[in-house]
C-alpha cells in the first residue's frame, strides 16, 4: 500500500494513493484513512483525485534518526572509513517538509549539500528489536534529502545545527508499504543530471541492523524516522535549483531550492 | 508562578503548585490547569495535595536542545577551549523522565556521567528571535541532568548515542515562571557529596543569546527545551547511587541511578 498525507479542499488527511477504477493504469486515487496510518487502516469513505489534493510529508515524525557515513564510497569522499559502529545524530522534526516545499538556504552558510537516502518509518513502539526482526516494527519506507550546511557541518563539530535548518528534512513523496528495501537503485539528480547513482544493496548497516542499532539506545514511535546515510556525489546546491531523489519502487521527492 | 505535571488519581495534568491556604509556607496544593500551561492558565477547579499527586517531567517537548562546552571551566576539564559559537547537539524526547525515576545504566556503556544544568523552557512558536527579545519567548526554566554515556561519547564523536539513551534526560521538578536566570547558584550532589558548584553568571551563552542561536537555525514550539550546558565538575555515578541537582530558586532534582 502506498500511505500518503495530503492537504484536501477541506483540511489535512492521511490517505492511502489506489488506482481509480474508472481508469486504472493512469489515475490515482487519494482514499482518505480515519485518524492514522499504523496498524489495519480503516477507511472514511472520502476520496480524492490527485489533482484535487497536495502531497504533504507522509508523516509528521516525534524524531528524525539519522546515521552518517553508512556507504562506503561516501565515507571515503569525506575522507574517513565506515566506522564500525553506526554513527547516530538527529534532525529536528521541525527540519521536515514535504514534496515540492521549498528548501531555504540559510543566510549563515555558504555551501549548502543535497544528501539522497533512503527513510525508514517506523510503525510501532519498540525498543531493543534483535536484528533478525528489525523489520518486523516497519511502517515502510519513503525518500528522504538530509540536506546539510557543509560548512557549519565542518565548523562545528556536532552537526545538529548543519543539518537541523527549517527544510532541511523533505520527506516523501509517500510511504510504500510492501518494497523490499535490500537492494533499490537510487539516483539524485540536480536540475535534471545525475549526481548520486547507487544500491541500497551498498549500505553498510542494512535497515534491520539500523533498527537494532539505534531501539538498543531509544525507545522508536510509530512515525518515527531513520534516514539510512547518503552514497558518494554529495554536493552543493544553489536558489533556483531543484533537487530530485529518486528510488525504484519508491518514486521522486522533488523540491525547489531558495534563498531564504 | 510554578508549572509542574502531575500523576493524580484519575490521570495526568499540567497544574500550578500554590500555598495551601489552609497552612501557607507549609503546604502546597496542585491546581489543575486546563488542557495546556502555555498563555494565560485556566483552571478546571480541581486541586489535590501534593501527598495525593506524584510529579513527572513538568513537560514532554517536541525537541530538547543542548549546549556543549559553556563554561569555561568545563570546556577546559574536557581538554578544549569554549568554542565560539554555541555547540548544539540534541536528545530525542524519548529520553526525559521526571523526577524520583530512575536512571537506568545501559550495559554497552562503561561510564555514565552526570551534568547538572539549568534548562529553559520555551512558550511560543518562534524564530528568528533577536538577542534582546530572547528571554521574551520563555515560558520559565527547570532543572535537567543531560546524563551522558562518556566512553560512547568518546568514541562516537557525533553525541547522539551517547547521550540519548532512554532516561537520559531527567526534567524537573517543576517549571518557575518568575525565576531571573541570570545569577543563580548551580549545585549537583552524588549521594550528597558536591561534584559540581557554579553560577548561571558563568554561562559563555546566556539564555538570550542561546534563545537567538538556536531559532535562527530552527523554529522552536511551545514546551521545547534548551538545556544551557554543564559547568566543571562532570563525573560517573554507578547504579545504587543517587544524583540531585538543585538551582537557586528551582528546588532540586533527584534522581536515583539503576542498572538497565
Amino acid at each position: 500500500m502506498r500511505l500518503a498525507r495530503v492537504a484536501q479542499p477541506e483540511g489535512v488527511s492521511f490517505v492511502a494513493l489506489e488506482p481509480d477504477p474508472k481508469s486504472p493504469g493512469e489515475k490515482v486515487l487519494a482514499v482518505e484513512i480515519d485518524q492514522h496510518p499504523f496498524g489495519e487502516p480503516t477507511f472514511t469513505g472520502r476520496k480524492w483525485p490527485m489533482a484535487d489534493v497536495r502531497l504533504l510529508a507522509p508523516i509528521l515524525p516525534t524524531k528524525v534518526l539519522c546515521v552518517g557515513k553508512n556507504y562506503a564510497e561516501h565515507a571515503r569522499e569525506m575522507g574517513g572509513d565506515v566506522p564500525q559502529n553506526p554513527v547516530l545524530f538527529m534532525k529536528p522534526s521541525t527540519s521536515v517538509i514535504g514534496p515540492s516545499a521549498p528548501i531555504k538556504m540559510p543566510p549563515d552558510s555558504e555551501r549548502v549539500d543535497y544528501e539522497g537516502e533512503l527513510a525508514v518509518v517506523i510503525g510501532q513502539p519498540c525498543k531493543d528489536v534483535p536484528e533478525a526482526r528489525g523489520t518486523d516494527v516497519v511502517l515502510g519506507y519513503t525518500i528522504a534529502n538530509d540536506v546539510t550546511a557543509r560548512d557549519q557541518q565542518r565548523a562545528d563539530g556536532q552537526w545538529t545545527r548543519a543539518k537541523g535548518y527549517d527544510t532541511f528534512c523533505p520527506l516523501g513523496p509517500w510511504i510504500d508499504t510492501a518494497v523490499d528495501p535490500s537492494d533499490l537503485q537510487l539516483r539524485t539528480e540536480l536540475d535534471r543530471e545525475v549526481r548520486q547513482e547507487s544500491r541500497t544493496s551498498l549500505l553498510t548497516h542494512d535497515v534491520a541492523g539500523l533498527i537494532s542499532f539505534v531501539s538498543r539506545v531509544m525507545t522508536l514511535l510509530p512515525g518515527d524516522v531513520i534516514l539510512t546515510g547518503t552514497p558518494a556525489g554529495v554536493g552543493p546546491m544553489r536558489a533556483g535549483q531543484k533537487v530530485s531523489v529518486s528510488i525504484e519502487g519508491l518514486g521522486t521527492l522533488t523540491n525547489p531550492v531558495q534563498q531564504a
